[in-house]
């Protein structure tokens, strides 16, 4: 018996492109003599399709697309994600579920039971838990299907769930278990994922073939790796990283459990990687090609060209040099620098006639008052302006370059550098920045060592530096990922040391900036916390505020 | 018996302000000689609380507010909303409750069933569903308490879920119901509210006491309109709307169940109402009092102009008047017409010179290229940032203008006219907004006529009409109320008359410009379906795109 998965990336709601890509690959593993091909979660619409499953249009495109499976299933067996019209008219319409299809028949549907609802999840908004499990038999195997989080209601401390699929599947002693899923990427979820895993092994004695799905969909990043591990919990294969690909597996070999073979983990690597893989897709989906940012001469504009460089090439990204009367010379060589050392075009356009046409223009209505975070800000959205022109005249999607740390606490102007039409650092806090940088610059110096020295500033006003109005990054960081990854409160983080008053500034700086956050670009989510959809803070509030 | 409904205004994580209040409505519902008042759902901390739900010590907080109105409960019946935590560490970590409390002591506490996850709701994201069910006795009356969502699962034609809390409480024979309600406005929701309350009292036979919150959380806007229903489904009272008040009722006089009195309804009336709501507890509640916006002549900018100055008074609301080579002189007059009816102050800023500054420094990287949505846009951008300067420099919040017509095209400029701290008419299609209009107008021109009658254009380049690039307004917003609120397939929109061409064009449009709205404002809700939190759309995707 010969198992193939295919890890894939899907294009939401792109029926055709979908069959039609998993068609191709139903063919691969025929030629490779494959028994069995298995494909990933709502592999036919892509994941999260989110509020397109709520038109009867779309589940009805959904249902012809996987006809279109189902016929070419001759020959072979095909596992893949679609979501099911619940039949009964009480509960949620839809089903999450597993199809099991071969010689151009459905033989068997799993539906989905743990619908994770929770950080970037929403499946109980769409989706009906399954109440009824059962096997299926194929050439003389037993087969257990799962879907996505299914598998993850073992091995935790507090689990989510009441119930646990494979408690029941087990009884009817599958010889082996499918898992297709889209599990989206973190800095530290392809480790989880190996434990979740192996405890279900140590449970339930089996070998399981998970499959999960590749690319990313917006914000959400999906990783691949996927992952078959043999009965004693030995990890057979765990497939690549951010690529497309199909392997084809013997059972047998499976079953010896004589392999055991895991990829080597580094978190920043991983967010390097995750980073141009978010990049490319939401460019390649949405049918752009090219980027245009700002380049300050700073460490975070510097890494997000390296990423749009290496995700698009350096024909495909632009840059603007803008200095301000308050820029300093170092500030723009640096940019150029690394312009140059990137290959990619770059323009300088000095902001202040503009900024002065504004003040003329305002001067009036502000007199008597003092230059203040008003002109500080003015600069910050003529700078967006200019570089929204080229976007819109040239096509180029504006990247965004704001980093979490500040993201967090509110330190960037709406409309200024908070705009553009991606986030690419925004789930990347300034210490994991710094790290990137030099994750870059590890085999020569492609970021001037300059940009990553120098203290940060955002250079809006004379002398200004980020440590005027910041706490250093390494302590602002060390409470940020208390508050938001850990969800710790006030007191909680005091009593690991830190400052009461510096706590309770940076909390409440985080909560009353929701308002910029709620209007940013979608986040590339590289943490098992990201602003965005798995986020969700009331805007009008007074807790911690 | 005597039951009060205190149906009241919670800011969100205001434990000590909330408290406070409903510490001095329990003293008013004491002295009105009640014996149980109701106050309404999550009360003690304001719903909805999204991912602060999250925070152990957010719950902790609320566990001490709780403990408080404990000790205030002498000599009366509180019965209030408040979460709970689930002591079984599978499954969610809270419960929705309802709490029954009386003499220092909680007497009951019945969990919320039916876990609203669908539209703005996300309930299943923080709450494990009750499975128990139980009735209370106070003064010889045995009561059923129920929250919100579980008296809705009567009277539909698609249930939602697979249970029904109240054919359970119903068996232990309770004299009457009492529901603690979060259900935010939409202009057709009091009615669907009142046939609910129906097909429950037909069902089970029972009075029902029914509290509301009141008062707007961001873009939710809770209406009130408490309601005590008698058993045979005459509506003994239903409270005023948008207002926080108390009433207090003989349930003697609701079993008699001869009176019979119901509030008129108007859907341009209530959404005038909400959307006033809305904008006085957006400022209120954040602590601002100032509002600024853009006033261009056109019909938008004057609704939004009335509904801030009737929210927050004449002193509060300051408008620019901004316009460009291309707007016409009629367009300055009709907005300084307005600005003197409504008494606020107003400037006049030509933006010429800041635009030509912008295309000295950017003409030369545009050679050779025509005019086009690139140099419009700047012009709106120049807006923006002129109003964001007066915004940051004397701290009023910018109100965005844009209209649901336009927000669901892309028929707006992102950082310029899409620009704001609040989305007024976000809600409100262009259709609407003319009724709007006309209802502000009905006793006497507060709006010029000539802002209601010419054609909408956004003056931006010569001659420009809003009819250049989009069909009529009736059209439009008949096929985006089918594609939006009803949610219907192309297919399904042409069979209606529809021309195939425009309705693929209009839908094309909607969803190739949700990166728009994911960078817009919060919109006040005044649908079933607004955009925002409760219409969750792939930005990358390829669904009728």
């Amino acid at each position: 018996m010969k198992v193939a998965i295919a890890q894939l990336n899907y294009l939401i709601g792109d029926f055709d492109g979908n069959v039609s890509k998993i068609t191709e690959y139903i063919n691969k593993a025929k030629e490779a003599k494959a028994d069995i091909v298995v494909f990933g979660e709502l592999a036919i619409c892509g994941y999260p399709p989110r509020d397109f499953l709520e038109f009867s249009d779309f589940i009805a495109q959904s249902d012809q697309a996987l006809s279109k499976i189902t016929e070419a299933s001759q020959g072979i067996a095909v596992v893949l994600g679609a979501p099911t019209v619940n039949p009964v008219v009480e509960g949620k319409d839809l089903y999450n579920s597993v199809y099991f299809i071969s010689d151009g028949e459905v033989k068997h549907v799993q539906h989905k039971a743990l619908l994770p609802t929770y950080d970037v999840f929403d499946e109980n908004r769409y989706f009906e838990p399954a109440t009824e499990f059962s096997t299926l038999e194929y050439k003389g195997y037993k087969i257990a299907l799962t879907v996505c989080e299914d598998i993850w209601n073992i091995g935790n401390e507090n689990p989510l769930y009441v119930t646990c699929p494979l408690d029941i599947l087990i009884e009817e002693k599958p010889d082996f278990v499918i898992n297709v899923s889209a599990s989206p990427f973190s800095y530290n979820h392809a480790e989880e994922r190996l434990e979740v895993l192996k405890a279900n092994v140590d449970r339930y004695k089996v070998p399981f073939f998970y499959s999960n799905n590749v690319g990313a969909q917006t914000e959400l990043i999906f990783d691949g790796g996927s992952v078959v591990m043999s009965a004693n919990g030995a990890i057979h294969r765990e497939m690549p990283y951010f690529t497309e690909c199909m392997e084809v597996f013997d059972l047998d070999e499976v079953i010896r459990g004589d392999t055991h073979q895991e990829q080597p983990k580094d978190d920043i690597a991983e967010i390097h990687d995750a980073i141009i893989c978010g990049i490319k897709d939401y460019f390649g989906k949405l049918g752009f090609k090219k980027a245009i940012l700002g380049l300050s001469g700073g460490i975070d504009s510097a890494v997000t060209a390296v990423m749009a460089q290496r995700a698009l090439g350096s024909d495909n990204v632009r840059v603007l040099l803008m200095p301000s009367q308050f820029s300093s010379d170092h500030s723009v060589n640096d940019a150029e620098a690394l312009a140059i050392n990137l290959n990619i075009q770059y323009d300088i356009i000095k902001i202040k006639d503009v900024f002065d046409a504004f003040m003329d223009k305002l001067g009036g209505h502000f007199e008597g008052l003092d230059f203040n975070v008003t002109e500080e800000n003015i600069q910050a959205r003529v700078r967006g302006t200019l570089l929204m022109a080229f976007s819109n005249k040239f096509g180029n999607i504006l990247l965004n370059t704001s980093n979490k740390s500040e993201m967090a606490v509110g330190y960037g102007t709406l409309y200024g550098d908070l705009a553009g039409g991606l986030s690419v650092l925004g789930d990347v806090y300034k210490t994991q920045v710094y790290a990137l940088a030099n994750y870059i610059n590890k085999d020569s110096e492609v970021i001037p060592k300059n940009s990553i020295t120098k203290p940060p500033s955002a250079e809006l006003r004379p002398n200004q530096k980020d440590s005027d109005s910041l706490p250093d990054y390494d302590i602002l960081d060390e409470i940020l990922f208390e508050y938001i990854e850990n969800r710790k409160g006030p007191q909680e983080i005091i009593d690991m040391g830190h400052d009461p008053a510096l706590v309770k500034r940076i909390l409440r700086l985080v909560n009353i900036n929701e308002f910029k956050r709620y209007q940013t670009a979608p986040v590339l989510r590289v943490s098992s916390k990201a602003f965005g959809m798995g986020r969700r803070m009331p805007i009008v509030g007074k807790y911690l505020s």
